[in-house]
This record gives structure tokens, sequence and C-alpha cells, in this order.
């Protein structure tokens, strides 16, 4: 039983709240007791604002009830009690012969919540009181086909026998009379319908179709609670993590008619436009119809300022509740109304949905307007809305022939002509012509290509693949992990699902869904506007949470600044390394026999690197600036066995014996670095332990750069961070030897500049032992997409065979590569943390992996304490909106 | 300055102890004050024994004079009074012209510790008092040979000069002189060579050499204490975890001498028999001869039972000391004596060093003879003791020709011909010839090679690569990660360090130790003798920690219970997969289109698998089997592509257009099985879960095998195990499968079987939700391979290259795939343990890595509350040693 228990001066024993009419009970905080709808008609009930009257039933009584299968006496006895009120109210009785009481019953739970059953109209109708109706209206046809309609809806989903089984009987009639539309049968014929509708019940539930008013609401109430446990709904919510013990509340509300002519009518609207946020009304109506009228599209609705001309007092009455709405609820609203005989009725108001572009502008007015401060207009964009304002997408009217879907890497839609080569995609590119790069995988050689084509598709890969990194690192739409393709690289094409695509036939992909579509698609393009930039300057003003750029070019680092970085946490080295100008000297750099053929190598490297570092220092002036060294296993930079195989036939053929002997010692280095896990392999501070010159030369080239810039009085903050450390030894290794070059390059130089040393913190080893780490490091930077692979055991390039099943199976819910693990991989976190700042309680922290510019992720770092995020520069904006969110949310906890 | 402070009655500033003459102030218990050395000399002389009189300068002096550099006034003053003490009793004065007191100054710390400064012996000599010497024992060679001796030694170990500058002056001389040996010296010539002496060290330090006594022995003292922080003793510190505020005392001992003619004599010796545990006295002696002559091996020494008849004195008097000694000591013991013109002086006793098979002896004989209990002849075995008496070893008198070195991957040595094929290996195995098995790596495919073969050795792989594992499994000696091998599979050689290695040459390798040798070296075969055997089921009575064996063949399984395993922790179900009968099966499973076909194979695979848990059952009546599902990815069931591509030629060349069809097919699955990081990829659970049918045949062919033998009225205990789980979701999706299976058999067959369904806690992601996944485990076994890999981020095929650098630098202490690192992996373990026993106070939980046979692991295990170790099953009898030295050791703290 329910507990009797004050709150709010109100007992809690009351399980039925009336509304309308001066008499209303409930109000719009009591969402979780009155639902979304009801909370929300009593509301404007309460200011004044015409609403049918009617009542709710409240989600204590569906809990209660779903639990019993009965309700309370004391129940009963409030739902009669608010039967005879709104009998009263409305002057008319439910069952009355000749002017019935009519009403609608309809769910609404706390959160708007589709798969539960919508709503019965017109119920009270019966064989009887269709005839009052009919006399009433003086309408004979209309009262039957609410009648039929009546019968049918409560077939449907209070007794859930398959609309169809009506639907077929109203074709077979207009068939069998030739008619082509529902409004062409007469009375008598939906008068004939009616009585088959009654005995598809009959037939199908073995029951009569009650005739009595009151049966027909208490069963249409019993579905509606019983609809909490269907399963699309008990589904919505797993997903939507909505609590099954919330229950849904039951409105039953007077029907009112905008049937009833040229002074009724219905519509929908919203109070701006939602799909450019201006502010002026925005919907549409129709003169004597019905609701469903309107969504149906059979007549075409008239712009909603039209009704100023045909009904000018109610549409002012319109136009001052929307301010009133408004004003009160201090956002857009989605309103519903109805006009019967001339007299105005809201039927719904809620918050409404809008474009990107509009819930910015809306914001960025309503703060003008002094509807809302800056906090709230900053919760109200959605991170989602910043993404869709940085990428074109694709045009929502557009026709797509998707031909099948991957995993959505890279946000942001791209069209071009099909290219299975970088370089065919850079030929292109010079050529002006626009490609979508189609690759089984990509590989550091293939960026110059990812960088000329318009997007990248992918066959195998997950969400932090070589492709995707690189591909948002871009900005570069990119669909990975798309495993149905299979290309065929000798005949040029690709085949998947039966289709057969060839190069230079033209390819859309959308990054932001993972779609793949034939054909040139039209786009919408990006824009940054100026009520997004001052929504983004509020949050950065709230947020506590730093945000830097992973960036590795000059370019890149300029980008991110222009989109509010505030520094660089994470310069990749090795993607310098990748230069045509560079790749020579790298290999001759592996391939050496000795430290002092490797150091040969490497000083041919340096200038590059320190020309590499200065362009970054520069567009970062004043901030920081975290270079890793080099952290992939050298085999990357070696070109493919298969390459040198091809190779070697060619020296062979043209009998060039030097050249063989040149491919065949490459080839002999290939096989000896190779790994059977590189990702586990010799990577890493691994390498600066084992061929420690590597990091040496990048650590002076870092320092001479940022030396010579400090000479002519340029800020450069750099800090170098050793990545893969797992061993607070192996740390100190490679700091020892970053401090003592770092010291004699400003010794030499005779400058001084402050640097800092610090980790990755991407090995659960390293977490374990952040405390002792921490010790020799002055920041951490947690590498998430590294940190995820050994934590889970999943390689991040290899998950595409089995991530989509997870999902499906909801054994994961989200890939972990795309959204941080907390129960896992985030608990890790909260360990290091701990651990690192028990022994340097001020120890900067930052996260560096992918995940940074995942908004759920950002708020896992705001409210685990770290200092900042750093993610590719196209994330930045969502970093400063989510990291002001998180704020905001804390502070009203 | 050192508090004054109560101790056993005695006040802490006693700094120097006394020892001889019933005169003794310390004792064998503290040997934290006096030093190991200077506490049993203090014990020897409470015991009556005769000992040349002396004093100990405490470790706490040590400790204050490293400070400080400087002695407290009362250090110095108890020093003084104990030389004044030591010329009393010896009736001698240091620096006497006449008889001078000599004494020799030896450092001792708390254990033996090579690296700090060993002995000075004779101090007391100068120009002076040596002819006093030398008249008194009427030979003025002697004298002058102590004198240019002890010259040279405290020139070498007290100044630090290099021990070649005073050495080649006596080479010279006797060039000069045309003599061979030092004896051919005459008393001139030494004198003459003392004079020079004395010029290198005023040439190499600028000081003379000290004539006063009191100086020489100072500045020995001090040299003694500044020992203690010099390079090497500080580093054999850090190895053996030794604190360095331990300290080492200073033993001060008046000298005696046993070349002063046929009644004197001097030898070593032990209680028993330290090769063999016999109890029989076992030393050499020389007559007339000092320490140092019988180590030199100038003349033979006589066996210690020969001194019966040349002086049976002190022979009786020995024997009975010795006995004394082993009563008190209650070990066998390592001696040192002199005899001095017939009377008998003890120099050191210490606990003798002894062969594995004289430890389990010694241990053995001890408790019948009523000197120790059970639980100390547990604690007197080591673990390596074991793994020697457990493989074939070379014989240590045996030259080898080592011409490399790798990890010693799996104990034991091995002798045969080189081979490089498997096949090869199973061909000669045939013919009855012994073969080493020499490979780049390992694969599952090379197995019947590994069993096939004597040993194996590989160029590439870590402690827990496949051949490091599968030869443990196997007790096969294995070595790995021998880099500096090149094969040239051409011309079927290998070449290493300049030797070049044929097939069919003879080679040797040793397990134990990682060295290759050339030829065929002599072995000592492997024996588990009674006295073993006994000890090892005290172990059992005394321990807690369960010991169960990691096998997969009913052989294994059978062995491993003979050397005493309780169950098996781990039987890999992939091994079974590769046998010849059911690889076409297990491809045709791989190759399946859709999950009809894959059935279709697996069940021709069922029968087999069923007769598998059959015979691995029958080999473990009445205990548990754990089984582990499918674990790894099933592109280790295809063949290579390179093999493949082989094959298709093949079938070309014949016209074979179907073998090329399937060929070809085979060659797109391994394309798209191909991972990147297979460890890593679609492996575990992850195949379980996205091909279910696998686990669903899997548990069936388990359930029929067990429910078969249960009807029999056998006991069959199958535990099902669900490896690589990281998420609760998995294991509760695969568990109700296997139960939804098991219970559908037992249904059909009528019987009932006890199971359990577990999971392996292999991955860090599981260690933090082990609370969670304990709600759905009925138990747990911690992989600590996988565990290691993913902790470290190291792969164990790939760690080769450079963990030996890691562990030159100091940067790792051992590989943790062989030895289990505590500080992370551990640390991560712990986490593990508590989360799920939180939920499951009684969970079970295991360890079935490779660490479960490795001593300082199984100890952890016993620690950190795990319920048993799995190991392969030469390593059980270690598991079970130590097991019960962890509940010995546990219960004393």
């Amino acid at each position: 039983m329910i507990d009797l228990v004050f709150q709010g001066g109100d007992l809690l024993s009351k399980f039925v709240y009336f509304f309308g009419n001066n008499e209303t009970d409930g109000k719009s905080s009591m969402k979780d007791l009155l639902g979304g709808k009801g909370a929300n008609l009593a509301e404007m009930a309460n200011l004044g604002i015409p609403v049918p009257p009617g009542f709710t039933i409240t989600t204590e009584v569906c809990i209660e009830y779903l639990k019993n299968k009965e309700y309370s006496e004391e129940v009963i006895k409030q739902i009669n009690k608010a039967i005879e009120k709104l009998e009263t109210v409305n002057n008319k009785k439910l069952g009355d012969p000749e002017d019935p009481l009519l009403v609608s019953v309809r769910s609404g739970a706390r959160v708007s919540m589709p798969g539960m059953m919508d709503t019965v109209l017109n119920l009270g109708l019966n064989d009887t009181s269709v005839k009052g109706v009919a006399k009433k209206a003086n309408d004979e046809r209309f009262a039957y086909d609410c009648y039929r309609r009546f019968i049918a809806m409560f077939g449907d989903v209070v007794l859930g026998i398959e609309f169809k089984k009506f639907d077929t009987l109203i074709e077979e009639k207009k068939k069998e009379l030739g008619l082509k539309s529902d409004t062409d049968l007469t009375a008598d014929e939906l008068k004939e319908l009616a009585e088959r509708f009654k005995e598809v019940i009959k037939r199908e539930k073995g029951i009569e179709f009650p005739q009595d008013p009151r049966v027909q609401l208490q069963m249409a109430i019993d579905a509606v609670f019983d609809s909490w446990n269907n399963s699309r709904a008990i589904k919505y919510r797993e997903i939507n993590n909505i609590a099954d013990n919330w229950g849904t509340a039951v409105n039953v509300q007077s029907m009112v008619y905008g049937n009833m002519g040229e002074t009724s009518g219905t519509g929908v609207a919203f109070t701006r436009n939602p799909s450019t946020g201006e502010k002026r009304f925005f919907g549409e109506y129709l003169l004597n119809a019905q609701g469903e009228d309107v969504v149906a599209g059979i007549r075409t609705p008239n712009p909603i300022l039209d009704l100023e001309k045909q009904i000018p007092a109610a549409y002012e009455q319109l136009v001052d509740i929307c301010r009133k709405l408004e004003a009160h609820f201090r956002d857009m609203q989605d309103i519903e109304f109805t006009i019967q005989e001339g007299q105005l009725y809201m039927l719904q108001t809620r918050t409404g949905k809008r474009t990107a572009a509009a819930a910015v502008k809306v914001a960025r007015d309503m703060v003008e307007e002094g509807l809302i401060d800056r906090e709230t207009a900053v919760t109200r964009i959605e991170a989602d809305h910043i993404d869709q304002l940085l990428h074109p997408r694709i045009n929502p009217e557009a026709e797509l022939e998707v031909i099948t879907k991957g995993l959505p890497a890279s946000p942001g839609a791209a069209v071009g002509k099909v290219v299975f080569t970088a370089e065919e995609a850079e030929l292109r590119a010079e050529l002006g012509e626009k490609t979508i790069l189609v690759r089984g995988e990509t590989s550091p050689e293939d960026i110059g290509g990812m960088a000329a084509a318009q997007g990248v598709l992918t066959v195998r890969g997950g969400m932090t693949s070589h492709a995707a990194v690189v591909g948002r690192g871009m900005g570069k739409p990119c669909v990975v992990g798309c495993g149905e393709i299979s290309i065929d690289t000798k005949n040029s094409l690709f085949r998947v699902n039966g289709y057969s695509v060839k190069e230079n036939d033209y390819l859309t992909i959308d990054g932001s869904t993972g779609k793949v579509i034939l054909g040139e698609v039209e786009l919408i393009e990006a824009e940054l506007n100026k009520d997004l930039q001052a929504i983004l300057g509020w949050a950065d003003k709230i947020r506590e949470l730093g945000v830097r750029t992973n960036a590795d070019t000059p370019n890149d680092a300029k980008l991110a600044r222009e989109l509010g970085a505030e520094g660089i946490g994470l310069c990749r080295t090795e993607h310098m390394f990748f230069g045509e100008d560079r790749i020579p000297a790298v290999r001759e750099m592996i391939m050496a026999e000795d430290e002092k053929a490797r150091k040969k190598a490497l000083r041919k490297l340096l200038p590059m690197q320190k020309e590499d570092f200065l362009g970054i220092f520069h567009s970062m002036v004043g901030l920081p600036v975290t270079v890793r060294l080099l952290d992939p296993p050298l085999h990357e930079f070696l070109p493919s066995k298969e390459e040198l195989n091809e190779k070697y036939k060619e020296f062979e053929a043209a009998s060039d014996l030097d050249g063989m002997e040149r491919v065949k010692m490459m080839l002999q280095r290939v096989d000896a670095l190779k790994e059977l896990n590189p990702m586990l392999g010799h990577r890493g501070c691994r390498l600066g332990i084992t061929y420690p010159e590597i990091y040496d030369m990048q650590v002076k080239a870092i320092m001479e750069a940022a030396c010579e810039l400090a000479a002519e009085g340029t800020r450069v903050e750099p800090e170098i961070m050793i990545p893969l450390v797992g061993h607070v030894k192996e740390l100190a290794f490679s700091k020892a030897r970053a401090i003592k070059m770092a010291e004699a390059v400003m010794e030499e130089t005779g400058t001084k500049v402050e640097y800092k040393v610090g980790t990755m913190i991407e090995l659960p080893r390293a977490v374990l032992t952040a405390d002792k780490i921490a010790a020799e490091a002055e920041f951490f930077s947690f590498g998430t997409n590294d940190l995820t692979q050994t934590t889970f055991g999943f390689s991040r390039d290899d998950v595409g065979k089995f991530i989509p099943i997870y999902k499906e199976a909801e054994i994961l819910e989200n890939d972990p590569f795309a959204v941080l693990d907390q129960e896992g991989v985030g608990e890790l976190m909260k360990i290091g943390i701990e651990k690192g700042r028990s022994v340097k309680p001020d120890l900067k922290m930052g996260i560096c992996g992918e995940h940074g510019g995942e908004p759920s992720s950002i708020k896992f770092a705001h409210d685990v304490g770290l200092n900042y995020v750093s993610c590719s520069p196209y994330r930045v904006p969502i970093a400063r909106l989510v990291a002001a969110q998180s704020t905001i949310e804390a502070k009203q906890k």
C-alpha cells in the first residue's frame, strides 16, 4: 500500500488530479507523479489557458496496479469522483443518450516514451449515445464516423487487435462501392462498418464491444497501465536508462472537436521556427478538421499565420498563449490546439524539438530577451548540435540508396568518385577531382591520400583504427569497419550486397551515421556561426576543465586554436616521420647496423623535426604544447613485404644487383622487426630505451626550436611526453636523458625555456603504480585509447569483428573506443588519479585519447577531477560546451 | 649518536664484542649486530670450541662511521680495550719486535655478501716485528713471505691498488731468476719484494706503508666499513634486496698458522657429503700449509679421513666438534680449521651449500636423526633443487663450447642432432634418432615435432611463447628467444657468433640456463627419489594452498597426478583441435558459410572431444577438472598463407580446378580472419558469443563424457571455464548456454553430475569488475599470462626484443612472464580477489598462468589467499614444496 505522507502540504494519498475550470490540482513540477503531459495540462490550466477539462491518474496508481492487477477502493472512489466532476463542469454525462460526455484517454510518463499505448478518442460512444451526438451535432455522418473510429481504436489499442483487421473492412467496402476516399462513405455505410467492427472484436477476443462507457473507460485505463510493460516500452526504457518503477500516468480529458464547421479547426505549432530558430510563430492548421487530418496529409494544411485572417479572435488568443507559455517555461514550445466553434482549446504544450542551428539561435536570443541566463543557454545546446554545425551533412530531404553501413568513425558527409589507392586520391586532387578513398584498412602511408580525398571508407577497423583517428584529426568524414564490402583490386571495384561499385562511380558516405550511399547526394555545408561562438564564449567562462587539442601540424594547431583550444595535449611526432622528404632518412635510421649509423641518419632528421616544432610552437604561442616522443613500432615505417617483393622482381628484371641487395636487406629487416602483436610490442618508451638516440634527437629538436623562439621573445611551453610507460624506471631512464639533452641545448643556445617532462598513462600497470610514477612525472596524460585496448584486451584494429555483435546482443552498450567505459577503464583511471595525487596533489592530469572529444567521457573527465581534455580540432567546441555543462551539473547537485 | 637502550639486558652502547678464551660476549642469534661470521665465531667460543680469540666491531659502528666518517670516543675506547684484552689472552703485543701479535681483519655482514672487502691477514707485521717473527719461528723465509703477502694484501684491499701491480713484480722477479713457483723464492728475494711493494704503495698512493700496527689496524677497519658502500656491494644489495642500513661488522682475530711443520695443517670440510648428502665427514686438508694453499691447488690436498692417521688427537677433536656443531646448528656445516703445532683452531663454521640430491637426503636424514622437525626439513629444500632433480642436467664436470645463450624456457638439458622442421623431427624419432628442433618460432602445428625432439630451440619468443609453454607442459627442455641465431633454411644450417651449425650436427641445449652448446655433452639423468617423495609428503600435510596441473591429455594428467596434482586447473581444449584426425573437421567448421554448415562440422568433432574428456576425467577420477572452452583465434587452425600459396601452385600444375577453388576459398578465409593483434582479437569468449555453437559442442562433449562415467559410478567433477571475460554479460551469456546444454545432456542421459561454470580472470577489466563477475561465476581462475600481457601491454611473443635490454638496464628485475610482477599485476589481482570475495566470500580462486609453477609467484598466491595454483606437471612437486614453505613462513610471522 502507498504510505500516507505529507509532501508540500498535500497528502500523497491523492491518486487522481483534476485540471481545467479553475479546479486544477496539479502543476508542471509534478511530472514524476502526473507524467509530462498531465503536469503540463495542469500547468496550462493554472495559467488560465483554456484546456479541455480532465483528470490525471497518477504514476503511483500505475505501479500499484501492475503489482496487484487491481485498484484499491480509494483509487476507484477518486476516479469516480473525478468523472462526476468532469460531468459537472461539462454539464454532460457519460453515456447520456441525448448529449453524452466523450473523452480521450492517453498515457503520459515522466518523459515522452514511444512504445506505450497512445490515444483513445471519442470514448463514451455506444449504440445509443451515438444517436444523441448525431442529433445534437445535427450531423449523422459525423457521429458514426466518430463511432467507427472509436471502435477500431478501442479494438486496436485497448484490446490489441491488429488495426489492419479493421482497415481491410473499410478498403473492401470502398472497393465494393467504387469509392476512393474514406470521406466518400455515407453515414449509413459508416454505421454498417461500425457494426462489422464490433463483429471483429467479438470474433477476435470473444467479447462484445462494451456498451457501458464506464467499462470502456476502465478498460482503457487498464490498457494504458499495462502498456508500460509491453516489450517495446521495456526495450525503450532499457536503452534510454529509464527506471522500470517510474510508471505512467493516465490522462482522461473531455473531447473537443475541430471539425464542427468553418469556425472550428485544429493545428500544431512551434512558438519559434524549429528549423532556423527565428523568433516567429511557426506551424500549420486546418479548418473544420480533426488532429488526425493534419497529420494524415490528405488535405494540405495552411500556414499558421493565415489563421489570423480566418478566426482572428482565436489567433490573437493563440499568440498570446504562446507568449505566456514561453515566458512561463522559458523555452520554445511545441503546441497542439483545437478550435471548436470559435472557442480555442490547448491540447498539449511541450518543449519543442529543434535543429542544431535553431537550438543555438533560440538559446542565444532567449538570453538577450532576458528569458534565460547564460548557464541555462549553455545547457540548452547538445554536443550533437555542434557536431552537426561543424560538418557538412546530408540534406535530410534527399532520397538515399544506402548500400551498406559501417561504423560512423569521423562525422560529416562526403561525396566523391571512388578510388582505391592513396596515390590515385592524391593524383585526382591535383586535377581538382573529389574522391572517396576506399581501402581495406589505412596505414600511415595513406595519410597523403586521406588528406586529398573528401572522405575515407574502410573495410576493416574500429572507432579508433588508424583511419578513424586520422580522419577525426583531419575533420575528414570517415566510415570504417564496413565488413560487408569486398574489394576486388584486380577489377578496380568493390562488391557489397549485390552492388558492384567501380572506380570513378560516385559514392556518398555519412561519417555521422556510417551510411554508405550510392551516387552523388546533396550536402548541406558546415557553419560556425556567431550564435554558437557567443554561447561557447559563455561556456568558456563557466567551465573548469581545460580543453586542448590533438594536433600534429601547424595547420591543425592553428585551426584548433581558432576553435578554442588552449594548447596541444597531444602532438604525435610519428606523423612527421612519414613526410616524403623524411621517410628515406627514417628508413636509413631503421636499417642502421649500429648506433653510429643510426645516429647519422637521425642527424638528417633533426633539422626537419626542428622545423616541425618551430611551426607548431608558433601556432600555439603562449600555450602549452605536449609533444609525445616516437610511439609506433619501427616496422610501420618500412614498406610492406609485398611491396618489397615486387620491388625485388623489378630490380631482378633490370639485373640491378645493387638494388636487389638493398631490397634483400630491407626484407630481412622487415622480417626481424615482424611482431605478432605490434600493439603490445616494441614501441613507445621501449623504443626510446633500446635506441635512446631516437628520443635524444627528438628532444634536441623540441628544445632547439623552443630556444630559438624564446630567444626571439616568443613564449613557448614545451611539455615532453614519454609514451607507454608501465614501470617508473622506464620513465626515469627516458626523463634523465631528456633533461640532460634539454639542459645541453639550453646551455649551448644560452636560452632558458620552462619545459616539463611527463608521461602517458595508458597501461594498467602505469595506473596501478601511478604513485611511483608520479614521483618522476611532471604531468600525466591518460591515453585512453591504449588503456581501453589493454583493459578490455581489445585490439582497436580488430574489434570490428565482434563489437557490432556485442552491441546487438546488448553485451556492450557502446563501442568502448568511442565512449569511455566508465565501469572498467574509468574505474582504473580513478585508481590512477588517486594514486598519482596521493604523491603530488597538484599533479596536472589530462586525457588525450579519442575520448577527449566524446561528451559522456568529457563529463567523466570533469567529474573525476582531471585538469583538461585534449581532442581533435573539430571536437574542441564540443569539449568546451560539455565541460561547461559538467560544471553546471555538478553545481546543481 | 646511538641511543642507549636496554635490549635483552644488555646496553646497546656495547660496540665491540670479544670472543674466545671463555670471555665471549656475543652469540649466534646476534647476526644483525655482529654479522654472520662474528656471531658464529662467538657461538663456537661459547660452545667451548677452540677459536683463535678476537673481537667483532658491530654493524652499528659501521652505520655511524659511514655517516660521520669518524668514530665516537666510546667506540675508540672499546676497540682499544679489546686490543688490550686480545694482547693479554695471547700474551703477545701488537708491534712487539720480539713476538708480535698478528691478526686478521675480515668483513662480515648479516648475510654472506660478495663485493665487500674480504680479508687482510698477518696484520701487525712491520719492518721490525717481521724480524721477531723470523726469529721466533726460526724461519726467515716464512716471516718475509708473510710480510710481502701482508703488504700486497694491504695495498690491494685497504688502499685499493690493483693487485696486478704487485703480482707483476713477483712475475718479473721469477722471470729474472728463471724460477717457476713462488715457493722457489728465497727469504732475501722475498725481503726485496717487500721493499718494492712498499715503493708501489708510495708511488700509487703517495703515502708510506704504515709501520704502526695500530694505524694498520685502523686503516683496515675503515676499509672494511667503506667497502659496504663500494659499487659492487651496492649493486649486490640492490639485486638481493639487502637493506643499505644493515651495515657490516668487522672481525679482528688472532692469526694462527698451519704451516709450522708436520704437526700443523689446515683444511676445509663439510659435516656431511655436500654432493650426495651421505652422513660422512667430507673434506680435505694439507699438512704444513696455509688456507691459501688448499685453495690455490699447488699441492694436492688429502682426504680429510687421512688426518686420523696423521694427527689423531686433532682429528678426533675435529670430528667431535663437527658433531657438536651439527647438533647445535641443526644443519650440515661448512667449516674451516687450522692446526698449529698440534693445536686445533676453528676459523669458521657456516651452513654448508649442497647439491639438490644432498639437500633432500640431509633434510630427510636429519628428521630421522631427530635433529630437525618435518617443517624445518621442508624449508631446507629449495625449489631449484626439485627442478634439478626432475630434469636431466649437464654434467657439471663437462667442458662446454657455448655458442650462444637464449632464455631458459623449459628446464633440463637435451642432446640431439639439429633438425629444422617438425616433420623431420618426427621422422627421425621413428628411426630412433634424437634431435634438437631449431625453429624461428613454433606454432601449434609443430607440436608433434616438439614431442618427438629431445629439446627445442627457437630464435624468437619469450618465457611464455608457444615453444616455452608447450615445452614446459611436455617437460621438454627448451631455449627460446635466441636472437643471435639466424637460420638459413635454404642451406639447412644456422649461423651464430661465427659458428655455422648444419643439420645433423650434434647440439646440446640447457633449458635451465639458456645455454646452447656445440656437440654432444654428457647428461645426468633425472630422479624423483624416495627422500624427495617423503619430504613432499610432509609438505602436503603442511600446505593450505591446493596444487593442480595444467594438462590437456590423459597422459599429462596421469603424470601430473603421479607428481602429486590434486586436479586439473587448466585443460586447454584447443590443443585437442590440432590432432591430425581433427584438423579437417576444425577447418570445415571455420570455412562454414553459415551456422548450419558450422554445426555440421562441429557434429564431427563432438565424438572426438568427448573421447578426449573421457580420457582426462578417467585420469583424474575423484578430482576436479577445469576445462577451458576454446580460446585462440580461429586463424591459428588454418594453414598459413605461404602454405596455401604453395598448395595452389601444386593444384595449378596438376590442373586440379577443384583443388584450386578450395585453396582459393581458404585463402580468402585466411585473409578475412587476419588480425593485426590477434592476442587482443577475436578469441576467447568472443568466439563463444559470435559462434555459440562451438561452445555448445564443447559443453556437450564435456557433459556427455562426465555423465557416461558418472553412470558407471566413476566420480567426476567437471568445471567449465569461460575464457577472456571482460564484462559480466559475456560470462552471463556463455554461462546460460552452458547450463542449458548441461541440463539437456543430463536430462537425456538420465544422470546427474555436479558441475560448475566459472571464468578466467585474465583481463584488467575483469579484475576491475570482479564484484559484478563474481555474481555469475562459480569460480575464478587468474590467467596471469594474459593478465601480464595486458597489464604491461607486453605481447609475450614479442618481448624478446626488449626484455633482455630491460633486465640489463635494471628497468625490470625479472621477465614478468616468468616471475609474477607483484607490484603491478599482483596489485591488480589483489583488487580482483577483494572485489570477488566482497560478493562471494567463499568464491574458489586459483591461478593457472605459467606463474603457477614459479616459487615467488606461488608464495604470492598463498599470501593473497588464493585456493590453488595450477602448473605444468613437472612443476607440481615444486608447487607442493613452496606452498608448504609459504604456510610455514606465514605462521612464523
